[in-house]
């Protein structure tokens, strides 16, 4: 069990204490109820009054709060990102411990680094490479000539198709699928012909992918994930998709064929954007926005219709069907009343 | 083959017998066409007329049906739980055979039952438990210092996250991933960090959870699901959720972070909850519906619009995106016919 | 590596050979920027004028481009599919090498094909059959008394339920599960009572299933894919579903118990549909549609609403929820002008 003093953690993560630097704790809690020997910490100023009856030993807040506060407290600018750094110390996470499990079954022509760990049941294709420092956890395939960087964690059956890259300090959650056949089908008269998909699946570094998510590789150009994108679980990239540096996508969004996602994008959970457009850089969309046509302007976007008592909500949906008789009557009234009707456009939503 | 005559099932399952009682059956059938030498039953009255053309060899009903029924029969007061039970007989399910697949890698600390089966390939890491008559199928893994409850079944390559725990009689169907870390991430200048997710994910008892369903880790506190939960497949819990008692959940349902929700809940398919809500006990919320603020009332919710021919949706939604002018052209009439106009209140949804 | 000339490409597949029949190819790449020594095509006349710059050094194109390009050309009917099965000569995917790797575990009782390729860590149960060409990759699992035809590809850690049937030439992408349990549970004042799935799970021939997607076994029946058809990932069928032939449905789409598909329909991505529903043949239904009625007619229908910048979608919602006193208003300057009123139908959104 780790133990770390006030004052050590201040200075090893260069924070400010104040309080009692012997105070020790064993690990992190929230703020309400805490736990004693534990450190939490306040960033969103809603909680602010939970500082008074926390019983954590030891908070990390912003220099405003600090004055506030009598307790041991480590001060930070951004008290949430130094929480996080500080709570790494307790992470359950298991270590990389370098060497092969003797139940792994690896091509003799892959290359894995010496300081790689290689997990019981793992599969290992041929011409495959496995950087230093990667932890390929049990159950996972790496096949034909793909590549995992150093760093780079697979947590458990990840499937790693033909060809595919994956760059360094990369985390794949338990159950991804990188680089399965794109759902690319030409009809015939008999019925669909399989279009072979020859792309990759290229992931940059520092990515994180979901558990049970899925990353097609492209029919010929490749699929791309950017260097800091950061996946939930469940999310559908389809083939030939590129997903912008840093970009992070909510759990259960799909994004079909071919569509491009800007820089620093943040996309809720469930959203889903046709194919073929474009998403520009730093775009907002909210949780289930459908997204039809492409939004190259930077800005926050959203659609769909929040629940109502069933009752209520049947209603709306026959109001919603009538608005033409809606509409109608009002044309009536302005032709009553001699008011001129503005043509309307009955275009296609875009 | 496993064959039950009339009498064996109405005396095992305390029902009343009508007819022969020697009439023997070695399966269930649908009641239309239904099938010679098979059991049926007869719960949902549309159904009644098809009891006249049976060709089940018996009939589990309620009895009002019985009375005009000239078949064997087997009366229960709920018919459907009855056949639920007697159709357990012929289940398909392989039974629990304890005993360790010599394929298995097992931790020298974990502690297995020897009355659980560990299948083939599978891992258990150290500190795990798993208790008697649980049954852990191929290519699943139990990670450090978790554990799985008395009687529960991992159907296959399930994967159990560190620290988590799994009740008793649980059922985790294919492929479903228990305790991945939850998607917890600070914003830095130069890109997000990770935040540790420290929690586990607790399981009670009785609770099924469906195939490729993702329950993630807490961050600082755990992950919950209540005693008697039932989740379908595809569902997505994120972290620090809280699941109540009983409540069912169908399948590709997503649920944000720190989400409670009630006991005794129905939530339908593809239903989206945003995060740091409450919904209340015996909430039902019809399929697809999108949930952006708490629902503390008991109640039947819904949303979502309806398909209708792709010709008339672009109108619907034409039509919806001039409401504005819509409803600016009643302001013109009754300000020409002098009527007082209500102010609108443009507030946000909830 | 493959290489092909231009004038072997043609006599193969029975195309018409422009220009240079020496030129050799040895992969393929878009038209833009295009690859020298590389084939590519024009199917979408959108593209035409990429034809002029492509670096490509053979094009598959229509009779009617082929007049105004100067370059190598192979003159197809139908340039998508003729590309389609040109390419196929260039798959990543690996080819059945026939045989059983040694780690593999198989019942006594199950019969494999001596031509099927069986990977590591496979687990194939008692009773199961395995065809002629079949590739069973690693991880996968096929249950009691389950077949799988000849030439049918498991891509990796496939599992396959007990009796379920899969056809020829299918395939079926990583991850995804056959025949867990359907979602069938009977309440009880204790709880939640599992019904037990007694039905399996059949698969025609030349079926896809995609990555991670479920398709669980059928309560009493079976639960139906006809030949032909094509599922893509993190795609839901639940239990007693049937699809059409050469029906393709798109990722994340679900379709709850008991609803029936039709032949050739096409599905697009994120759709859900109730249960016990009935939708035709050749029906098409745009992504997210939400499909709550029958669809029995044969056409084209859409849902939902698209994005607009979240600040005008609050509006949106607001005027949405205030139709019924936007309706009122015009009744009431209907009646000030003596203008009769249609009497508006409050029904069930069917």
């Amino acid at each position: 069990m780790a133990v770390w003093t006030a004052a050590q953690l201040a200075h090893r993560f260069d924070l400010e204490l104040r309080g009692d630097g012997q105070q020790s704790v064993t690990g992190v809690c929230t703020l309400t109820p805490g736990r004693p020997g534990h450190l939490s910490f306040l960033a969103n100023p809603k909680y602010r009054s939970a500082l008074r009856d926390t019983a954590a030993s030891v908070v990390v807040l912003g220099p405003r709060d600090a004055d506030s506060y009598s307790g041991t407290a480590l001060v930070a600018r951004d008290p949430y990102l130094a929480f996080a750094r500080v709570s790494a110390l307790f992470d359950v996470q298991p270590p990389c411990l370098p060497g092969v499990h003797p139940t792994a079954v690896i091509d003799p022509s892959a290359r894995v680094d010496a300081a790689a760990e290689i997990g019981p049941f793992v599969v290992i294709d041929a011409g495959a490479t496995v950087g230093a420092g990667a932890r390929i956890a049990a159950h996972s395939h790496i096949g034909l000539n793909a590549s995992v960087g150093e760093g780079t964690r697979l947590e458990g059956r990840n499937w790693i198709g033909p060809n595919c890259v994956v760059g360094a300090r990369c985390r794949l959650n338990a159950g991804c699928v990188i680089g399965a056949r794109g759902f690319g089908l030409a009809p015939t008269p008999e019925g669909w012909e399989e279009v072979p998909q020859l792309g990759r699946v290229v992931i940059g570094d520092d990515v994180e992918i979901g558990a049970n998510t899925c990353v097609d590789r492209g029919a010929i150009d490749d699929t791309v994930i950017e260097t800091g994108a950061k996946l939930d679980d469940l999310v559908m990239i389809a083939h030939n998709c590129r997903i912008g540096a840093r970009t992070a996508i909510a759990a259960q969004t799909g994004i079909a064929g071919s569509t491009q996602v800007g820089a620093r994008c943040l996309i809720g959970g469930s959203v889903g954007i046709s194919g073929h457009l474009l998403i520009g850089d730093d775009v907002v969309l909210l949780g289930r926005s459908m997204v039809t046509h492409s939004l190259p302007e930077k800005g926050t976007y959203g659609s769909g219709w929040p629940v109502v008592p069933a009752r209520e909500w049947r209603k709306q949906v026959a109001r919603m069907r009538r608005l033409d008789r809606t509409e109608a009557k009002i044309k009536r009234l302005e032709a009553r009343l001699g008011l001129a009707s503005e043509p309307e456009q009955e275009g296609e939503p875009t």
